[in-house]
């Protein structure tokens, strides 16, 4: 046993040794990492070289009020943060939404996707590769799907560029988010390509994915689930609740979300879509290196017959109910607040995940609009 | 008082209340969330409608060893999540930077953007709206100032777009990452453009600032802090401690980060900064939801007279070590562990985590060259 | 009649009087613009407001070796430039590539696309309207190619966000490029979307098309023909002829096309692709506006087994050998030159095209490799 | 001498027996092209292997009525192209912005780039590099003037990645849009830097100029002139001339170069700026392959009061009036009616441009908004 620093242990004990460890060389004292609830081996798939636990303020917000195909009724959504003012600015749009019949959402597409790269010979062995694909989809299917109950490999979309080929294959993963499944999926579908076609792998990610990085590739195709939600909210709801008229909404939301995403040249066309992501998905144990692509949302409003019509657009929404952090205590309890825990339940949860997106956008755009975005941080937050 | 799911209150009193009223009205026992080691009132500006805490899995990598001009010597670095083998990934890039003498590290540039957006009545009329501004700099910068002890504003730049004008304000914020302080200041000095010229305000955040959504503005002109790191690492260290040569290094960063990443349109050309950011972040209390801009990295990696040459380039690394989430107990401590909690220790920080990316980094990389992604997620992961 | 500037006629004499009103209108003498040798009536599907011709100074380049599905053999290439060193430096390239073999050449992909925009109600009716789209895709069929004879649908993505619904329709158009085509095709196959569903149609051509902007979509997905070249070089013909080496060349490309156009967020990755597509587009009669999304492609070069590997990919290339400018007597002529006029010939001439870039990369490449570019231009250009 | 393909001269002489030479080769008659009326000789710096010059019909637009800081007044502008119906379209949009008074039009900044690409030991070394050119600006930019009597070097910024280091050198370069006194000066620059520092120039263009590609640099930080232009238009004007109303053209505006243009990441917002600078460019001897960079315009328009405001921001248009295809007869002939040619009019001309594509903009807009497009081609093109 090396111990200390090294421990490279799961149970409680090695987590206090390393914590005391990490005290001594640092000389900082760690006390409020080390009081945590769970017994650490519930974490051991979850995190190496664990010395505690980080607590995250969680609160809630809502009721939000969700028409969804999977989700449909009121809940309350827990987030956690560090942000001052951030709930306070979701519960108003929540608050709104519900005033306005609330929001209605729905999944327009939902698959995982792992692009492997290649190394081929030149651009004709290239295509050889792609034919080759096309006519052994069978057999590519069967091995990826060897890999997993969940899985299924839907489809396959090739990108070349001189010796390099980019096999990005699409995945239903169920109710898990689906990463490491399409990975190790894709890097056995992979393999059967190298043994039929002489293409040597030269990464199991090529970066085509995309994962965790923004991109037009997921902003175009999308990745996890595609979202779409939007509200129609009468004009007296606007002016109680948001302080501001449908045409001062829409007016902030064609300057701000597209013409200065525009002239930004940003992936994303919101407010703050990454903040509602973030504290949900932390709360959740969703992975919050996500909250990337999940950020390039396109948020719009406009003034209707007089009313506000607001949507947003969640192109890469990338969630589950099931693996990763959800199985976690608090994160399980998290879930369970919706009524999203475990199998079943991931589309629902992808809804209202968007529908409380909604919320803060439209709460956010009506704070920037009257121009107490400001005075909300300085009465609220830090 | 109105109690349960609508009381508003900061004790610890207030948040059981919230706490049990959600239980009640989701049929969810919160047991986990409800044990954390902090008073809520702590927390009182940081979150609003609290009910507990979410604890997320800390564990630490290291050490890390840094040349930075804030960051010498060796440090361990914590990280919350629940991604299994990411710890263990970045420690194995840990023991081979040191083994090649420490990632070295500085700041390019430190400036927190933001950037209002005004209706003018034409094009003209932005002409003498930018023409105003220019001379009225002083008036401008005491109005900004005047609002905080610790901003200076540095830069102004207009951007015009028929009748939509943006006003990119930057600002040096201490050791805050300094988000909020732009905003007030940007909206104080907002007000006195409006007042000297006629123009109106339409949102304090035009999108050209750009916050938390992957930006062209912020990759190109930085956003925060824009930092690189580098490192160089002999043959012998490549293929023992990450089983690869550096010549498979080379071709695997090639062919991902940068063919890949160009395919995909991608914003940035790297592995899974993303993760070490959110990680990072998390621990440390920083804004979860700025690992979007943070995300946009680039990873190079040559073979260079038989070593390998690895770099990052982090355009939009925004991070403080005052304000924000960074007083909380369990944050504190987690950026006490690498002597970064508070006044004048975020240039440092900044570097210590950019030296933690690029040791992610060139594990992964490692990983994904010598086909080993998959079982290192079977093998530790989920 | 309205006679001078106003005359709106197509004869001869018509755009003669035009011309003299211009002279005396702007006090200027236009003497070689109209010294034209062809009847002003056969471009009177060409231009409106005639007064004569521009005549650009027309070269040629080749014999370009090309091996492809369509074009076989040696081509001499017609460009038309006012850049002094352009041909020079594409003769350079061919000179190469012939020493290699040739270049090797094919068309992965070859659609022409439209996609109109309509206001839906809201994102559900945007759902219906889709899900219409889908079930009476034999009636939109219809309706589109009814308006063309050679024009076929063959493929329909729909894009959401809130009230705006993008149909992108893809097309085979023959030898024609066909966005004319295209056009009116899908105002025909949006006029039944609005019948059948109540949607609005807004514009024709909503910017998802996407035509004459660069643009993501059609870098992913392509637009009139995605066509792939490469070649490989042995080393003295890489020295002798480029005076560099492989390495230097892979460098370069390295540096340049791939880190700098990343730098720069740059939708093409290469040297000058825009000015062999402007130099041979304005010699056939081709649409020259469409050399914007030509110009979005990729070069690669690598060092392999000593041997320089040298590729192109060009994901938008819209040229047609039938239609808009090629039926013009210079253009016609040009045409010829390569056997590429008129039907049956639009895959062949896309191939020679893709070639002749091909060349002028890897020359240019070559001359900035070894320094010799600015030379260049002060020797043969101005 | 080697005759016939292999003829390198610049006589009439040389260039008949190398247009026989390609008759032979291709077995096409070249009737068409060999009719011109210059000199090859005037072509000499302007082309390498001429054969002849293509004739591509010139039309004009206008009166067009400018309200420039340097063009003031009504002008004629010369377009060539092949494409039916975009004269006229331009021509009704002239006529529209005649009637509302004309195109305000000026110019934000005006600089060529250009941007070598060094290869650095490290980032170190890069920053010693950086820090070298910060200290010896002097010294650089005498050796960059050395080169040229109208270029000045005005700005230098280095963006840095591993290895790679780019200096991007801005240039104020008179009445020449200036590409080649940017390269020949960048080059003399650069070569200064590798003897001050050991940095190794590995090509004069290293892409983030960046010239002939679209990119985010070019879009945000302009590159030759970055020029706006807006018009306000009274109602009846909109309703006669347009067949439209205002609130049509906004939306049109809105859902297309806002909407769909952030869906389909385009880095233009407009619907055809590269038709009208093709048009002009080809006309006037511009460089036509630089409408890649010219073509990433921002259009909008908004009902204001019941008038139709427009407006068209042109981030990156690179134009001249002395040298390149400047001084050719017939090119000269064009700039002439403008009154543009020679030396003190390259502004003037860059807003008679700008001004143009607001007519442009302005009338296809309302074709599409109005349903006329596909009617409009039908009638007027092929």
């Amino acid at each position: 046993m090396t111990g200390g620093l090294k421990n490279r242990g799961k149970t409680k004990a090695d987590t206090e040794e390393r914590r005391k460890a990490v005290e001594k060389f640092s000389g900082s004292k760690l006390g409020c990492v080390s009081s945590y609830a769970f017994d650490p081996q519930l974490a051991e798939k979850n995190i190496e070289n664990m010395i505690g636990a980080v607590q995250v303020p969680l609160g809630f917000v809502g009721p939000l009020k969700v028409n969804g195909d999977f989700a449909k009724g009121e809940f309350l959504v827990p987030m956690a943060t560090t942000e001052g003012a951030l709930l306070a600015t979701v519960n108003r749009g929540c608050s709104a939404l519900a005033l306005g019949g609330g929001a209605n959402v729905f999944i327009v597409k939902d698959e995982m996707t792992r692009a492997p790269v290649f190394r081929v010979r030149d651009l004709r062995h290239g295509r050889e590769v792609t034919n080759w694909i096309a006519t052994h989809s069978a057999q590519i299917m069967e091995a990826a799907e060897s890999t997993t109950k969940h899985g299924k490999l839907v489809g396959v979309r090739t990108f070349e560029s001189g010796r390099s080929l980019f096999v990005r294959f699409s995945f239903e993963t169920g109710d898990a988010m689906g990463m490491n499944m399409a990975t190790i999926a894709s890097e056995k579908a992979a393999n059967v390509i190298e043994e039929g076609t002489g293409a040597k792998l030269i990464s199991v990610s090529g970066n085509v994915c995309v994962d965790k990085k923004p991109s037009g590739v997921d902003f175009i195709l999308g990745r996890g689930k595609t979202v779409v939600a939007d509200a129609t909210l009468p004009e007296d709801v606007v002016k109680e609740k948001l302080k501001a008229t449908p045409e001062e909404m829409a007016e902030a939301a064609l300057r701000k979300d597209l013409v200065g995403s525009a002239m930004s040249l940003s992936l994303g066309q919101n407010a703050h879509v990454a903040n509602m992501l973030a504290a949900v998905f932390i709360a959740t144990g969703q992975d919050p290196a996500q909250v990337v692509e999940g950020s390039m949302g396109m948020t719009t409003a406009e003034a209707v017959d007089g009313s506000l019509y607001v949507s947003l657009r969640l192109p890469a929404l990338e969630v589950g109910t099931v693996g990763g952090g959800t199985k976690l205590p608090c994160q399980s309890e998290a879930l369970s607040i919706m009524g999203c825990l475990g199998a079943g339940k991931a589309k629902k949860f992808a809804e209202i995940v968007a529908a409380a997106c909604l919320a803060g956008e439209l709460s956010t755009l009506a704070a920037q609009a009257t121009g107490t975005l400001a005075s909300a941080h300085k009465a609220l937050g830090r």
